[in-house]
């Protein structure tokens, strides 16, 4: 055996107890009984001590050296051992495990300061995360920029500068957008009636089943927050639902088929390699969000799911399959970033985007960032926050310490609006067979373009080789001012 | 931290990673998708190599060496763990390996011999299965019996010569029984119908209520061959459907509800111990078999449950509950284990035990074991075996190389029996609440008597206390004898 080969077959092992690990979690979320926490963090803790072992093991920094890789996918492989390895050993273990304890508490502390509408209650915590968590960053970052080192994790290779001008490009037209839209004269029907569980559910297994869904490789359940789980042969999805409000259950369900198909659509040579995941969480977003929006909220699918719910719950009191696309993208004004529509999601994204570099780079305080938040909301929403559970205490994230997560939900937009584009030129049928409830020639593009390919390619490359053009977001915005102002009459 | 802390933390890490090993196959065998066998067998061999290095780690012996236990508790978790790590220590890495190689392989063999009704497709192997455990038995034996060696992983210090003597007590009585109640002119009547899967679902949820199952530490899922998975806060327990006999799917629920309740009733202090499991396969069939059988099939239990049954399934063409309680209990000639009544049940297990017993020693060649199984089959049982695959194809036992597992059933049942009639004088009142559905009494004083203790007491130990007199198969054979006297008329 070559230090390569001990290399891979060390890695192989580590990534079949990180896909166990994975899988406790998605028990945990799912099927586990309610009185079983204990245990299960006990269960999990020691998961993760072994990871932790396993991935801090010197043999690793031995054999990396003496590696002599043959083919691209070996040096990329490499690569990516290489900088995980890095990583790990440039966070001191006591920093780690301080990380690990005070965000699990911090993740209590912020639930009932939500529930009791008490910005105060949380914000001395998450001082002390960001405290860490900038620690984490210098350690990281050797000299450069804390918040590109904390990205990095989420989006290798991208940087704050570079998604500040992004964004910076898309925010006037978003703002205006969306102040057209929520003026026009012409306002979609919302959806309104009682849509029983067992319906929705199997109907959104026929959407699941219309996106390519491999379900001999894949199961879905129900779980609070909807979440895909798993890769190679075991890609599980979990949907919600809300009788009054059968999108959520749906557009969920196709989201969460966007992220699974990603794994379940790389080259199985990878599985259990490190190329054998998902590249980032930028490209991974763009996979569910071409999927739920460019594909699943466009006329032509929208034209099929009209007839399936029509019939599946008896009439919708919608006069036609354009007024239900209409109503499928209705656009109201809301506080809420996971409620969202397509205009304002990327609003929401950004405003955490440049708080969150702003409180890493030391520019904004905790005491501030109340203020902070409302003024800006008020300044790109048009509306004042009403309370704090519908504004800065709305996301999880800061609290378990993601510092640099959220621009990758927005990045993943930009992305899927070039991915459209591309496609769009490819396959001139996709809209044909979306309207028969077929999304296979998208799907398959996809799969080709950028599924297959793991994470052999970094994240800007893979984009840009399947897009044929350097990322931008003209593409998206182009893409939502055609169809908002064609649903508003504008 | 003292040499017993080091050793108690170091064993309560591997608890929790064979908890997750187990969780897995659960996994497996209940909700994961059709397709993820390779990736399963990858991560469960992961997961075994961790655990394997784990239970070999050198520092056990160190630490046992220096550990100073204060209770008894102490002193039985260091003598377990001690026993534990000489067994792994004398089994040479290159024997558990082949065995875990040519079991698994001999699986799908027997599988496939079984279902083309041809045993010389699988003696082969199972020869070679053999010897490979025969060479295990020699490393563990140390000099001593091999067959007790082996049964030393099921039932820890029982020996094949005491089985021996208890199970030749028992065959004249159970055969004579088996003839009386086969012969005797008063039948029960058998139960026929169609049972839709939801209903029987309902009643097997109630039923495992009835005998106290805690759903907030566990959950029923449908399985192929029912089982029951897990401890302390997560223990949780599968059933089956066949829709023309729902005494299939509620008496395996009883069954594995009997198993779960056992973990789920161990002292929590014992939690990830290794004292936190049930002590031996005998002890926790004891515990399956008294909630299946002596409380479950009652004259007192049926009562109730012909009432849920008729009032379900919209009448069941029964006279009455005395008529139901026969039917229950109804005797018929058959040649599989797994579907044999309370009377035939044990013979069954004998004939194995004694077959498996010869061919350990080496009396009886593999070539000889179809014609040795057969003869003895005659003898037992009155009725020639028809073909291999009712025959020595029917379970999968041997293939996998558990040898010694199959008298703990028997075990069980003569535990069962010593057990009941020391909780029958304790709780007079025992039926009553059976009759009204609920066997709190019953489980309560098997809690309190046995369950609670886990691993703390061997198990003759465990069982003498509880039932206050020695082992002894004379309190079941009455039992077996004035239950089904009286239901057939004798």
């Amino acid at each position: 055996m070559s230090a390569l080969d001990d290399l891979i077959a060390f890695q192989r092992q580590t990534e079949a107890l990180s896909s166990v690990a994975e899988r406790l979690g998605w028990d945990q979320e799912t099927v586990m009984p309610r009185g079983a926490t204990e245990q299960r963090a006990e269960e999990m803790g020691a998961m993760e001590e072994v990871l932790h072992e396993r991935r801090t093991d010197p043999r690793i920094g031995e054999w990396l050296d003496a590696a002599e890789p043959v083919t691209p996918s070996d040096q990329r492989a490499i690569d990516l051992i290489a900088r995980d390895y890095a990583r790990t050993n440039r966070i001191p273990a006591r920093l780690a495990s301080e990380l690990a304890r005070l965000t699990s508490l911090a993740q209590g502390i912020w639930a009932e300061a939500r529930a009791k509408d008490a910005p105060a209650d949380f914000l001395p915590t998450l001082d002390q995360v960001l405290m860490l968590k900038r620690e984490e960053a210098a350690a990281l970052a050797d000299g450069g920029d804390l918040y590109d080192a904390l990205l990095e994790d989420y989006e290798p290779g991208m940087t704050g500068a570079r998604l500040a001008s992004l964004f910076d490009q898309m925010r006037p037209r978003l703002v205006a957008l969306r102040d057209d839209v929520l003026g026009a004269e012409r306002q979609p029907q919302a959806l309104a009636g009682h849509f029983p569980q067992e319906t929705q559910m199997r109907l959104a297994r026929s959407c699941a089943s219309a996106f390519g869904y491999d379900w001999s490789r894949g199961r879905m359940d129900l779980a609070v927050h909807p979440f895909s789980s798993g890769r190679w042969q075991d890609s599980r999805i979990t949907t919600r639902v809300v009788e009054t409000d059968p999108f959520n259950c749906l557009y969920s369900t196709i989201h969460e088929v966007g992220h699974s198909s990603y794994e379940q659509g790389i080259d199985p040579d990878y599985a259990f390699t490190p190329l054998g995941r998902g590249v980032s969480m930028g490209v991974h977003e763009s996979q569910s969000r071409i999927y739920e929006n460019q594909m699943g909220r466009g006329r032509a699918f929208t034209g099929w799911l009209f007839d399936r719910m029509s019939h599946a719950f008896d009439g919708l009191n919608i006069a036609d399959a354009d007024a239900f696309h209409a109503t499928v993208n209705r656009v109201t004004p809301g506080f809420i970033r996971t409620e969202a529509d397509e205009v304002q999601y990327n609003l929401h994204v950004m405003l955490r985007f440049d708080l969150e570099r702003d409180l890493i780079s030391g520019r904004l305080d905790t005491e501030d960032l109340v203020e902070a938040w409302n003024s800006r909301f008020l300044r790109d929403f048009g509306v004042a926050v009403d309370r704090p559970a519908n504004g800065v205490l709305q996301d999880v994230h800061w609290a378990v310490g993601l510092f640099g997560y959220f621009p990758t939900y927005a990045l993943g937009n930009v992305y899927a609006g070039c991915l459209n584009q591309a496609m769009r030129q490819d396959v001139p049928d996709l809209d044909a067979g979306l309207s028969q409830g077929d999304a296979s020639q998208g799907t398959e593009w996809l799969r080709e373009n950028v599924q297959r390919h793991g994470g052999l390619l970094p994240p800007a490359q893979l984009i840009e080789e399947a897009a044929r053009q350097p990322i931008s977001p003209e593409p998206l915005l182009s893409y939502l001012e055609d169809k908002f102002q064609g649903i508003y009459g504008l």
